[in-house]
């Protein structure tokens, strides 16, 4: 999406350089950097030290990764070594580890000269299929805002929450809960956004960014906030991102979202989730029951990061001395409470009849 | 209540120095500072720099700073000047106003020479009244945490969830929602309390240093978790205090608290109240409809206080330029919503016919 006025992608392809450039995550929202990718520690550093972050992002790094390491030695032997080295940067990223068995299954066969020039092509590939999955659930989305915008007066902006950075920065581009934001302000619908803030890691101020940069408007609200302004009429429609989604359609994502969810229900606000498909877990049911739930490190708690006062980037603690912090890091939100889910398919109920009648292939497939 | 120890009140008079002593409050959690208030413009900025916040403690400070007022001239001319230098402090905070008025009403018809001796005695009893209330509270709550913790296996503690600071700190001992916790602990119930960040202002780092200072087991979380908590069976009450609850038993509380009891309800767990009776407005009976939420300044949400990586107290900023906050600061959980109120009378019904019942002579004097 747009900064001031320049789309980006979160990686593109320097061909003269034969390089990845990035947008270096860590120094957001408080500094844009461009930062290049080109030796196999690059790459591993990027991933693990997340300088990219979003399951999406990271499987298209990956992929860039693979294609260097064909660039450098394209043997049977240094595809295998590449696959590991990258692999383990983030164990538990679901999109990493499809991204390193797609290409290597697609390289295997071709002969090693062939490779170095497959693999690029390859990654080019899995980047354009994520704008492409995240587009079209843009577009699905755009059709709900638009219908809302339709029941207002002309001129009123459609109010939006989002919970977490489900943005342009977490995928190739587009995002996915911001990609209905984008083609909707694209549109010339007139939009407000709550940004939650997403403790414990802000990752509002991502969304903040982003939807500033692009010039759409919004404001950021602690986690705390959402419900009153639903209470009180100001929230039009709530859209969210989602880790993983189970066949019934339970919804887990960033801890608080089931919060949000709640009042959502409780006011008669319209609660949506933009998922790409490779997110929807067709082996689990109960969503609550069954999701086992990644308990974090407590610093990520206690320990803030900001712009110090000398404009440099800091942290402050927040907590006492000898007070522990508790971080589980996703909560689950129970279907029955999600209006419907928006995928590149299109929407549908959070139930198992909707997802199937969306994904008949996939859901047999596991079923 | 306790420090390491030393069992301490929020402000304790001197009577050698002529003194009142205060914990200097906007060093919390990170350093425990006790201040002298002593002239009058000392007690002007003890409330209005907040070295003192909560209701009943500025209120009892105020007395105080009339004591003073008193000793120093004890004419009408200068009681009237003492009432309207404090009372501008902080105009919306209820018992500031009540307490001055109470001090003005009972020191007009003694003599002059009388009254520096009665204001000081009628500021012990403010003081000693709000410690007595609070201890009732507490009582009463007690009795709930018993039940709970008779339903559990032996040893396994009662966990219990809390939002903000209704602390010892914010009264003058014992606190609101703590009063429980406190006995609890103090009568050898093994609990572990979940201290909410409460965002914007975090106090729940207050509330984890009072818990911590006085030896009660606690975690301090996000104000994203409690959800999840209470969908695995984590929680087994949330006792909240309340800013203002409506003769129907609506409860305005720190922003936030209609998301926790939203969850507690959707969850089966007990969602108590913890309040003194003058926080009651009988005037007002749909809270969610009737009371004006304060709007306050964006730079509580973007700008964050805590220790520094040098030792010092600091702040950052955590969104990006140009983004606004929104910060609305208080919310209204409707009394749907809520088990029970704590009070020093006894706990009852969140309804008009509980709240009449345990207070009949107030009810009456409203309606």
């Amino acid at each position: 999406m747009k900064i001031d006025g320049t789309h980006y992608r979160s990686l593109w392809w320097d061909a003269d350089a034969r390089t990845l450039k990035i947008i270096d995550q860590r120094w957001l929202p408080h500094d844009f950097r461009v930062a290049d990718v080109t030796t196999m520690q690059d790459f591993a550093d990027a991933i693990y030290q997340m300088r990219v972050r979003g399951a999406p992002l990271i499987g298209a790094t990956a992929a860039y990764g693979m294609a260097r390491a064909m660039d450098e030695d394209p043997g049977d032997a240094n595809m295998d070594a590449a696959w590991t080295f990258l692999e383990k940067t983030r164990p538990t990223a679901i999109n990493l580890r499809w991204a390193l068995d797609r290409c290597r299954a697609a390289l295997r066969p071709l002969a090693p000269a062939d490779r170095a020039a497959a693999a690029l092509r390859l990654a080019h590939e899995i980047a354009d299929e994520d704008v492409e999955i995240n587009r079209r659930i843009g577009a699905h989305g755009l059709e709900i805002i638009r219908e809302i915008a339709a029941r207002k007066p002309a001129g009123e902006p459609v109010r939006l929450l989002t919970h977490c950075n489900a943005g342009w920065i977490a995928t190739v581009d587009w995002g996915t809960a911001t990609s209905p934001m984008y083609q909707a302000h694209d549109a010339g619908i007139p939009l407000h956004v709550w940004v939650d803030e997403t403790r414990p890691r802000n990752q509002g101020a991502l969304t903040a960014w982003e939807l500033g940069s692009h010039g759409v408007a919004h404001n950021y609200i602690t986690d705390n906030a959402g419900g009153h302004l639903m209470q009180h009429g100001m929230v039009d429609m709530v859209i969210t991102g989602t880790d993983r989604t189970t066949r019934r359609g339970d919804v887990c994502n960033k801890i608080g979202t089931y919060l949000k969810a709640l009042a959502a229900h409780d006011n008669g606000v319209p609660f949506y989730v933009a998922l790409p498909s490779p997110t929807i877990d067709w082996t689990v049911s109960d969503g609550v029951a069954e999701i086992p739930i990644e308990e974090r490190d407590g610093a990520e708690v206690s320990d803030i990061q900001g712009r110090t006062e000398d404009g440099g980037i800091g942290t402050v603690r927040v907590t006492p001395d000898g007070t522990g912090a508790g971080n589980p890091a996703f909560d689950v939100t129970p279907s029955r409470l999600v209006t419907g889910l928006i995928t590149e398919r299109g929407v549908c109920a959070a139930t198992e009849e909707g997802l199937a009648e969306l994904f008949p292939d996939l859901a047999r497939k596991a079923g």
